[in-house]
């Protein structure tokens, strides 16, 4: 896969949530678009628990990024007007510093040695890269499910630094059902006889665990009705059963292909410090309550739900709603309709970029 | 753990669905209750994929069954009135042959080298113990989950042996979604370094990958609503993050405590062809559609299905109800209110209890 992103390095002590502190950071990020003179068209794109700064396809890298359909010249995220920055997130395996990345305290890979980070630190070490890029205000920050705790923390933190938030498919914490598939899936790493304790080597990865994580992550990303729509219960290639053990449905068969393919492109002991920080993200914890964390926020909001999404309901983006709503915040609340579950925002971007264009586009005070 | 039942050898070759046989067959079954002159009150209940034949305490075993507050003197399924059978199914590993047991062929343990078994395959083996107790006609069968499966192909299997039928939390056949998780399941045991291609010892078992499908069938069996109500968010001991990758949160720790406890009662071997003969289950796919699976039925049917069931839906139920009543046949179906998703089976024995009592007790032509 080609790599082409910019690095910044920060080079001063970054102080985590933890307690721990980190230094230096390297910012994997790529831009697109151009920023106008008076900078005020800058968009931060906040990726999820496995997404990448390659948001959409660009001069330096023409693969298609993972939101490709929503980012580019005349689509609803569109680059002709705006300048949008995608940078991977703290603690991943994209280009920026994580556990895959040498410590130089010990000159070895930090492994399980690199420190816990938050949601909190994410945003941190962006507001860093913003002003390194010498932007003042962001025009919108946007980000779906994992990315979207990161805007709503921007929103937060930076309360007069950003104009317009939109928040997709996520919540303000994830339910216990959510952090009981996560810890499940972490479990299965940490089990398989290949982690070492997290000290394995790039030659023996802990393939199966990483594979069965993501396979539960997978199926938690789907709906029912999606899976049942494209595969139901069709057999791989026969009509008859086999009457052994193997894998025989399609629907097995897709997701440990799913598995095999992630375990090639994803680190393990990332998998836990990524899938740590989104269990940990809590408003309601962090600030007292929904109504205190929001409570300093400006930006105009957005927020879009996907009604077959059951990892990060509906209701869930109605409650931070409701909140905003008590607040006399600017909010808007749409839930889009589809059968995709929480994928869907990889999938529907016609239905969510006619609704992110026009909340964007408009110019109101 | 006691364990007090007695054994029926069926000691004729079974032919299986698969083509391969069985020979000698031990069936582990416990009655309750008395058989009448006329031998018109046996009730067979047929369990679900980790149940066994203790169906509730008897003089032989005092300790809790699973269904102890549905079964007994006085209770819905009451034993002063009706003789209740339940019998450990073909492939399991409480007291019937399995994997567990030793291949006279070979004088080792099954293992792997157990036969495919069906949902059909555990019907047709306790239709022989059924026989061997001298009964012709069982006045009822009764299972919820995978027990449900069984009641239901009794139904069309043995259609003038069989008076009523309750089929509980059960369906025609898995969705893709539930496929989908029993086979992540599967593969959790198969990569388990101690799984030794199924030939592992009693001191070393694949207790990481048993205990992972195991989390995942739990949190399958709980509804989301009933997870949050039960633990939430809630930290285990502390108010603070640990800020580590231990297991911190509640519903965490009890879903491992849920999976420790399983690996020391269940082999995984049984885990895998259980589990895969829920999957070949498909009523649809056997008999070329659900119309003409129940054609032959003439029990009276009732099916119960539970409303925040996710596993097995509302949905699934409604559909085997619709094909009966287009084939006219005498079916009552009602969708038990209860949050606490799949395993509301094992909980509201009340609700469930309303329901199937009058419909056991009622005579009518």
């Amino acid at each position: 896969m080609t790599q082409a992103y910019s690095i910044f390095t920060y080079k001063e002590e970054l102080k985590l949530e933890s307690g721990s502190s980190l230094k230096p950071i390297d910012i994997a990020y790529e831009t697109y678009g151009s920023l106008n003179t008076d900078k005020s068209n800058a968009i931060l794109i906040c990726h999820a628990l496995t997404g990448s700064s390659h948001v959409a396809q660009n001069k330096e890298n023409p693969e298609s990024g993972w939101w490709n359909d929503m980012v580019g010249p005349g689509k609803a995220i569109d680059t002709d007007h705006y300048f949008v920055i995608c940078s991977n997130i703290l603690g991943s395996c994209k280009g920026t510093t994580g556990p895959t990345h040498i410590n130089p305290a010990t000159k070895e890979t930090y492994g399980l040695n690199f420190p816990i980070i938050t949601i909190g630190d994410m945003v941190t070490i962006q507001k860093k890269l913003v002003e390194h890029l010498a932007i003042d205000n962001l025009y919108a920050v946007i980000g779906p499910s994992m990315g979207g705790m990161q805007a709503l923390q921007w929103a937060i933190k930076y309360p007069s630094n950003i104009s317009k938030c939109i928040v997709l498919a996520s919540s303000a914490s994830l339910s216990a059902q959510a952090l009981a598939f996560g810890n499940i899936g972490r479990n299965a790493i940490i089990s398989d006889k290949y982690f070492q304790a997290g000290g394995y080597k790039a030659t023996d990865k802990p393939k199966q665990g990483l594979g069965i994580a993501r396979m539960i992550g997978h199926l938690t990303y789907l709906s029912k009705e999606s899976i049942t729509q494209k595969f139901g219960r069709k057999l791989q290639e026969k009509e008859r059963y086999g009457y052994n053990l193997d894998q025989e449905f399609q629907v097995e068969s897709y997701l440990k292909h799913q598995g095999d393919k992630f375990v090639d492109q994803f680190d393990a002991n990332t998998y836990l410090y990524l899938s740590k920080a989104l269990s940990y993200f809590d408003l309601e914890k962090e600030y007292g309550s929904l109504k205190k964390a929001f409570e300093p926020i400006q930006a105009r909001l957005l927020f879009i739900s996907i009604s077959s999404d059951w990892l990060y309901s509906t209701d869930q983006s109605k409650e931070m709603v409701r909140s905003c709503m008590n607040l006399n915040k600017d909010v808007s609340f749409c839930e889009v309709q589809s059968d995709y579950g929480h994928d869907a925002f990889l999938i529907e971007y016609e239905k969510f970029g006619s609704i992110i264009k026009p909340f964007l586009d408009s110019h109101h005070e």
